[in-house]
């Protein structure tokens, strides 16, 4: 559902720089919080050729190896070798980490856990349609499905010649009533190595890629499409393109249908509202939309640093609310804290769980529901049935 | 105009972290072009605590002094002494640029130079409303406005007290019929000498930097202030806060208002559609705005790396168009040509006009205008009148 008649997003693979940024920031915390829940954690990560600079501000008691975690993600990603541009075990780690301000804490650690101050100011958005089953854009979930076929068949062997830096973008038409009715273009750049043909590497795409994810229906032959358009991507990963944290916020989230304000998620602990209150706008916006009670709904909520309330809280609904909108707004307000210290105890986000969002999204999908281990606790629907009973 | 009834907006001041880093990567790509208006330039800068580390791609004739312009924006933000956290004329300037990716470069550089690709995929936005004079809205347009005043009472000895570093937020109620009514909080932060006692500083941000710049009719009772929620911030700069190029996307925007493709501008010649095309997406939609086709306009356009014509053009008028839609989009085809080729001929981007855009804004001013120089090109209305004639 959009106003749009067309609309574009992209997503980029595990393997794309700023997302091996993302990913160590994001290995870094979570090895921090399974030691020392309490740690603030902020952490920024540059990646450029043969080396991942660490940095940021963290204070814990925790003793963790920062450089194996460094090491281990780029090695998993499959920069292993210099044949491929990146090697996790022999490339440079060098870590300029700082502590938290003293200042800054004294805004967080209040009197009581309770009063737990926001991290920093800011203003957040959360998301949801009903446009697929997920209740996210289409856009973005089939930009974020090619790139994570690309990494599936380059692991499972089917495309061996595949490398790990890949992007997708994908551009959708819509219909008159604002359901996704076509794709007009998709755009998809992997790395490779050198033996692969052009030719070759198209049709591969194509076949192993593009259609085993994309509807049939549509694609059809008006379809654009855009493999590897400048015609070579042997060099990939830090050698090519200089990564760094929080350069993908737009991937990260809506793919640019829903507003944006601004913080990036990885490398942060949940004290910082910038990634825990932007969880809980999807699950506040999810749980309206799973509702019934509008079928697109975008939330903001802004704060103050060191203050736990937020100092605004607004609905955008689009004109799709089925129940008056100021009730709605009155129903998240008694249904929804969103005081940092709710946030974090009821979205249950103390925990060592965010490596994997840090590469196909954040929401609307649920890495671990496959482990049969804990969720992605935003994207749970559990308090529709509250938010229909605080209606009446 | 706006569906929220309160929207919250940021920004941050010149001295902030990530603002650094923005100024520095701006710099950078400003000598390069003076010397070497073909080069390609993709500078990443990260600064913490003693450091400032540059990085990205960058292909050129030019030679430039590359740690000198890194300490003179350093020092020129104020960033002078380890008494107030950071010093340009002793911290560590770390270089680790490589060079614009040669299979990259092969779709950028066609066969002729209206061919010229682009120079990445993506998408962008660009948007205009007529909420404020410069067309932009209004909470991101305080906000900047808030963090300008800090610097200027801070450079001319007003408040001789105040640091560098300093964020500012406005949550702005809007009426019925979609205008700013009034200011329902403002958040500020800035850093400060030791000496200063709280109270002091915070009736003197209310006097020499709030009142002066918030309207007052849109001040009451019940506006709230947070002025240094954390009591204190003496530390700040790259001590308290890692700094990264591109971080702070929605403040160099619109304020969150507007959607966002992702792409960052700092540090990105114009052959980079992230910078180019967001520009050339605000000169279309202030000109739809300013020739009375529409009160309010985002237009989304995406690329393909190494193809000129755009992927998709797609325009969004929120129900305010005076004229039919599709005759606005095919106006917009008409009248503005956005291969990368034509947008740098069209907005004469390949000057060193750079360094002035990465704080404050890139759009809704036009710092050069004082200076009777070139103008914020993007900023120009001078295609409504060609708009109107396509239109008949
Ligand atoms: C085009 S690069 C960004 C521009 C780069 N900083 C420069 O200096 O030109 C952005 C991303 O495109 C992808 N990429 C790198 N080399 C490419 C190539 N030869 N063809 C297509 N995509 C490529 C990688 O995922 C990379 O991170
Ligand atoms: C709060 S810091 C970000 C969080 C930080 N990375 C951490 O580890 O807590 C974000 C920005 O807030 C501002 N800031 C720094 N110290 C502050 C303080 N003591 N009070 C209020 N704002 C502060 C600076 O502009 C800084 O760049």
């Amino acid at each position: 559902m959009t106003e749009y008649s067309l609309f574009t997003s992209e997503s980029v693979s595990e393997g794309h720089p700023d997302k091996i940024a993302d990913q160590i920031s994001d290995a870094i915390l979570d090895a921090i919080l399974a030691e020392d829940p309490r740690a603030r954690v902020a952490c920024e990560t540059m990646v450029k050729t043969g080396v991942a600079i660490i940095s940021g501000e963290i204070t814990t008691s925790a003793w963790v190896d920062l450089e194996s975690i460094v090491r281990g993600v780029i090695n998993d990603i499959g920069y292993t070798s210099s044949d491929v541009g990146f090697d996790g075990a022999t490339c440079s780690v060098i870590n300029i980490i700082g502590k938290q301000s003293p200042e800054i804490n004294q805004g967080v650690d209040r009197d009581t856990l309770e009063n737990q101050g926001a991290g920093d100011q800011g203003l957040m958005f959360g998301y949801a349609s009903d446009e697929t089953d997920v209740l996210m854009p289409a856009p973005i979930t089939y930009a974020h499905r090619l790139v994570e076929r690309q990494a599936r068949v380059r692991r499972d062997g089917t495309l061996p010649w595949l490398r790990p830096d890949a992007k997708s973008q994908v551009t959708l038409r819509y219909g008159g009533d604002g359901r996704p009715e076509a794709i007009d273009a998709v755009v998809l750049s992997t790395q490779h190595n050198p033996e692969i043909a052009l030719a070759d590497l198209r049709e591969a795409v194509i076949e192993e890629i593009i259609k085993p994810v994309l509807p049939g229906e549509w694609l059809s032959a008006d379809t654009k499409y855009f493999i590897n358009p400048t015609g070579k991507f042997v060099i990939g990963g830090p050698v090519g393109d200089c990564g760094l944290t929080g350069r993908k916020i737009i991937v990260d989230s809506y793919g640019g249908m829903a507003r944006h304000g601004g913080g990036a998620f990885s490398g942060k602990d949940p004290s910082k509202v910038d990634r825990s209150a932007a969880y809980a706008g999807r699950w506040v916006a999810k749980n309206i939309v799973a509702a019934g009670l509008a079928r697109r709904c975008e939330i903001q909520v802004s704060y103050a640093i060191g203050e736990a309330r937020p100092t605004s809280i607004s609905l955008n609904t689009f004109g799709t609310e089925t129940v008056d909108h100021d009730r709605i707004v009155a129903a998240v307000r008694e249904v929804f804290d969103l005081r940092p210290f709710a946030i974090i105890r009821d979205l249950d986000l103390l925990h060592p769980i965010y490596r994997p969002t840090a590469s196909y999204g954040h929401f609307g999908r649920d890495p671990y529901a496959l482990a049969g281990a804990t969720a992605f606790s935003w994207e749970r629907t559990d308090r529709a049935e509250a938010l229909r009973s605080a209606l009446g």
